[in-house]
């Protein structure tokens, strides 16, 4: 079997080892952050690991009212600059914790004395030895290039922090369902390998999230590239009404994540304004009345908004794998990339 | 003559103009920065404007140290959090001063008690009524709907607040010369107008950026979306070699931002991987030997790094707007956009 498809399956169960592994670790350093008086979150990612920083902006901003500043990482590897970053948890985001340019914002910040940590699959790695606290996903070994139960586990590893921090019971008690609701989409998974047929010769899309569900559509784009080499363009909905609305195209398949929660209307509105423009809509929601308006409706279970973003990103990974090998490409190995990419 | 024409074609003086009519202004919230001791930005802005936002966070960050954050609006207008900013600049940006979104999120800090300010071309608009501080871009009306005038003169705006705040005489001073530079590429319009006749049949494309320049590249993928409905993806190259480079067939044209500085060595090898793979190169550089590498070279003047933005980008307009004149569209009025979208 693909590694991928593996990996995709065998999320549940590495949530739930790393719920169970690391609540102490994840103890330890949410009661730093609360010693420490930390004012902000600095986050450093890259790729994928930086959809999981997008997630940890709403999650951290809406739950705890921190502000949290993504890195541009170039800023300190090129430009050299030093932040003034003295009330902030730094935190780096990489699976393999190889990005030389999140190290280095780990390693400049821990010498000036600030709290650092990481979430990362390789607690051995150059990046976690350059943190002071350590939040390993204890997945196991990735072997497909694309990452999936990673980033899952490191969307469990910000809420889980999050939860612990701000002391959300509600939270928490959330985090210990979202393997059963994986296994729900999983369910899914047959259905959505028949679907994905009329998508063979698709060749460009356009992913839309708004909210919480930011990050979904990023990391589903990215899915969809790295593994199909198709042009997708992930938007904020609010961002595509801006402007790159305008190019949509009758029969432009437009992947629309739009679960029930706060941004469930404005969702709606945007999927009108698709109908009208006759665009091909491929709706994930847990909403009857959204997954009508859909030629494809992939059905999520109800799920905690703060915590949907765990599980809606898995129909997003079964379709890329199941889109990838109806086009003939190998999902586990996309041309000319590494699964270790160590950028200054 | 096309009002995007025109409006791209009248920069220089709209800058000269904007620096000239609001240095006291510019003074003014420097000043003010300094009294309240502020020690961070908080950014909120949609589409063109959010990519002067984007800059910001570069030459800020590069300059002043203080840490810069993208605000993502929703967590305010939707989700209805209130963040911990008492040391922080709130900066609200939108060329129209219409957007909802970031008209509460001034709204809000202004009540909390917090130093706000917005960047806009119209100092009536309800989002510079909820601003302490205003600075006009003061560029005249921009009729056509893609943004090209609005946008030079935030970001020199953001550089002049920069310099003013930062008592940084060089980049006063440089600013000062982007009329002349732009001028410059003006200067290149005709070759832009003919060597985009090859591009005609183009339907998607990549764009190319880094660091200082992560703005030029989005922006640039924008104008081309909005006025010739093109499938651009805008990347920071570092990004870029994480995954969407498996996406680069043979002969998909990449559009690449190269301009001497801290990020020239690594542009450069961003182009040598895409030859590799048969890209249609079209670089943006100073650099002799980087142009030489490209099917369709455009050459910039030599300008101070953290001015290049401001200059590198009208070739991005020169090009979006005589490629959509080539494929026979209006590139004033995008199909089903309006100038001014406001978002909740």
């Amino acid at each position: 079997m693909s590694f991928m498809l593996a990996e995709i399956r065998e999320q549940p169960g590495a949530i739930r080892r790393f719920l169970d592994r690391e609540a102490e670790n994840v103890g330890r350093l949410a009661a730093a952050c609360r010693e420490r008086k930390i004012r902000q979150l600095f986050i450093a990612a890259r790729g994928t690991s930086d959809h999981a920083a997008v997630y940890a902006k709403y999650l951290v901003e809406i739950v705890t009212g921190l502000p949290v500043c993504l890195a541009a990482p170039s800023v300190f590897s090129l430009y050299g600059a030093r932040l003034r970053l003295d009330d902030a948890l730094i935190l780096g985001i990489s699976q393999s914790g190889a990005a030389a340019d999140t190290r280095t914002i780990l390693e400049v910040n821990r010498e000036a004395g600030r709290l650092t940590a990481c979430i990362t699959n390789h607690p051995d790695s150059p990046m976690a030895r350059a943190a002071e606290h350590v939040l390993n996903c204890n997945v196991g070994e990735e072997r497909s290039l694309p990452a999936t139960k990673t980033y899952t586990a490191s969307l469990a590893a910000v809420a889980a922090l999050v939860a612990e921090y701000a002391a959300e019971a509600e939270l928490a008690a959330g985090l210990q369902g979202v393997p059963e609701w994986i296994e729900a989409v999983l369910q899914e998974e047959e259905q959505v390998a028949d679907r994905v047929e009329r998508y063979r010769y698709m060749e460009s899309c356009v992913v839309l999230g708004r909210g919480y569900h930011q990050c979904t559509a990023l990391e589903t784009a990215l899915k969809l590239t790295e593994t199909s080499y198709l042009r997708a363009n992930a938007y904020s909905a609010a961002d595509f009404l801006h402007g790159p609305v305008a190019a949509v195209d009758e029969g432009l398949p437009c992947f629309v994540y739009a679960p029930a929660g706060r941004t469930c209307a404005m969702m709606a509105d945007v999927i009108r304004q698709l109908r009208a423009r006759r665009a091909e809509l491929l709706v994930v929601s847990d909403r009857e009345e959204l997954l009508e308006q859909a030629q494809t409706p992939f059905r999520l279970p109800p799920v905690p908004e703060p915590l949907s973003p765990l599980v809606a990103i898995v129909l997003g990974q079964l379709f890329a794998y199941h889109l990838a090998r109806v086009k003939g490409r190998d999902p586990d190995r996309p041309r000319g990339l590494k699964k270790v990419t160590v950028t200054a």
